[in-house]
């Protein structure tokens, strides 16, 4: 499997998931013509991804034996995307980000059609609340979209889906704490990184894919140890191209993390690294729009790039020295997978 | 069965929240601290409930000749307790309800939190992100819970939690909808009511139950025809006592619905049969603080109270006749939970 086959198998996503819509759809249609409505903009929000867990799944599933042409697998890999959607939707609000994928986020494009509608009461409101029940019907839709493929150990299976949406929840959260505190420490701030990062999208769709193919436990460990380092790294890599990249190939302007006030490692490090009057520069200027010149020049001065940069390595030998222990096949399975989850690809 | 035993049957419910509960607490913990409080601000939140979802389920699993004493059921009653915590913490915060339960509700109460603790960034948004996450959190485990049942029938039941959640969705989006439009007609705002409250409370929690006990066809077509007039019609009488009933019975402030620019049926009916200038004052008046005593005159003058509790009456009939088709004992196990549905007993 290569980076062919990967893009070869992303119409399967969009079928399972367009099966599963239409059956959806026509049912709450008869209701009222309000509902094809509000799954028509599920719908939509998902289209375009680049269906990263739903290929790590299929990864999982292929590395452990399961035959690449059972299309029943296919639903269980696409329940992802409603996971991935609803975060996106609840995400977008929390931040108050006002586009994704280029488009209006959905609380804005909600809130911008209560205002061009001229409808009652608070647009803003109207936004936000369509946008939480929008994330809240797509997370309603992950266990179901995952057993419709009906595969025999589909209930097997189930646990690491479970494991996969708390998880999320208590990433996010962890998060949301930490650009609530001064002072992260990189130690608080990597876990953030495992969480939403490394088992959210690498670790756990892994995991279901090879649960769903009856790998042994042995297996599901060595795919940790290759899943975290390896997911770990990428999303280092990733902070380091949002503040370091160039903005025509990353698709977002320079210093987004800071501007928004994330407590990145990046930042944790500089913190660390830095002195007493850089500590406090930092909790001054981090979120504010104008100190991203600064805090970069920070980063680099302190050493806290280059500390980040050393981590990412360690972490990419990690995950090579891991790969040996993994079956013949997997790193061709799993390697171009990593290309498209930095911002490069965007 | 009766009120006593449905009394009897709640710490049965809470027991099997906390075995469920204190697992992922132990697992979390070891992660972080912070995630230990994550678990027990959705512990707390969805204790003192009503259990009316868990205990319309076990009706659903007695009438069905499911057996009282088997206790892995309790894990699929108690899962419906998720589901309603979520959507009970996401309808807070749409409606920006300062309380819930005579509490603050869980975006106040982590906004206060922030502010004490004097956190970084807005205290407003910490608690929103808060309780969306802990809203994700709580319906992240329904199916979770509801597995943990094991019970041989899981599988086949499964279809009916799904429809459930999706059904809450999209009945919340209907309300949101309504609430956004002038003019909302009585089939509407019944719309609403068959959704949020008829097939939400009481229809769907029989058919899970049924399902389990392995109920036929025809047994879930037959609670439908008894759950659906029950449900609307104790909406209703709830819609009526929140507007004419002692706020010293019923616990709330008369006429909050209005207050909140509620779309009710009897809004509906009113501006149905009332003039255009009685429409008019009810799109003036509905969801500001002092239009609350005009809009009730308007409510009993246009005839609207009157329409709405012979449609009451008309639906209690309905049930009552469709009643007659279930087997014996279903009214016993089915009465009681009524008379704690509406916001008398709050």
């Amino acid at each position: 499997m290569n980076a062919a086959d990967h893009e070869a198998y992303r119409p399967r996503i969009d079928a399972a998931l367009t099966v599963f819509t239409s059956d959806k759809r026509a049912e709450l249609a008869t209701v009222s013509p309000n509902l094809a409505g509000f799954v028509d903009a599920a719908v939509e929000f998902v289209s375009g991804g680049k269906r990263l867990r739903p290929l790590f799944c299929r990864a999982g599933w292929l590395i452990s034996g399961g035959d690449p042409d059972d299309e029943r697998f296919d639903h269980a890999a696409a329940s992802l995307e409603w996971l991935h959607g609803s975060a996106l939707a609840h995400d977008d609000l929390m931040d108050g980000s006002d586009t994704r994928r280029g488009r209006p986020s959905l609380h804005r494009a909600f809130e911008d059609l209560h205002r061009s509608e001229g409808m009652r009461g608070s647009a803003e409101g109207h936004g936000a609340a369509v946008a939480i029940l929008l994330g809240d019907l797509m997370l309603s839709w992950v266990d179901e979209q995952f057993r419709r493929s009906q595969l025999p150990r589909v209930l097997e299976a189930l646990p690491w889906l479970d494991r996969c949406k708390t998880e999320v929840a208590a990433g996010q959260y962890l998060d949301v704490l930490a650009q609530a505190h001064d002072n992260v420490g990189v130690s608080e701030a990597m876990l953030v990184v495992r969480f939403k990062s490394a088992k959210y999208t690498v670790e756990r769709p892994l995991h279901l894919g090879a649960a769903l193919a009856g790998a042994p436990a042995s297996l599901l460990e060595a795919l940790s140890n290759v899943a975290i380092p390896l997911g770990e790294a990428f999303q280092l890599r990733d902070d380091v191209l949002g503040l370091f990249g160039d903005p025509g190939v990353t698709g977002k302007p320079a210093g987004d993390d800071l501007r928004e006030g994330k407590r990145t490692v990046l930042i944790a490090r500089a913190a660390e690294l830095g002195s007493d009057a850089d500590r406090s520069r930092i909790d001054e200027l981090l979120g504010s729009a104008d100190g991203i010149e600064e805090l970069t020049d920070l980063i680099e001065r302190t050493g806290a790039l280059a500390a980040v940069e050393s981590d990412i390595e360690r972490l990419e030998r990690a995950a090579q020295d891991a790969m040996s222990t993994l079956p013949p096949g997997a790193d061709d399975a799993i390697g171009p997978l990593l290309a498209k989850s930095t911002r490069r690809s965007h």
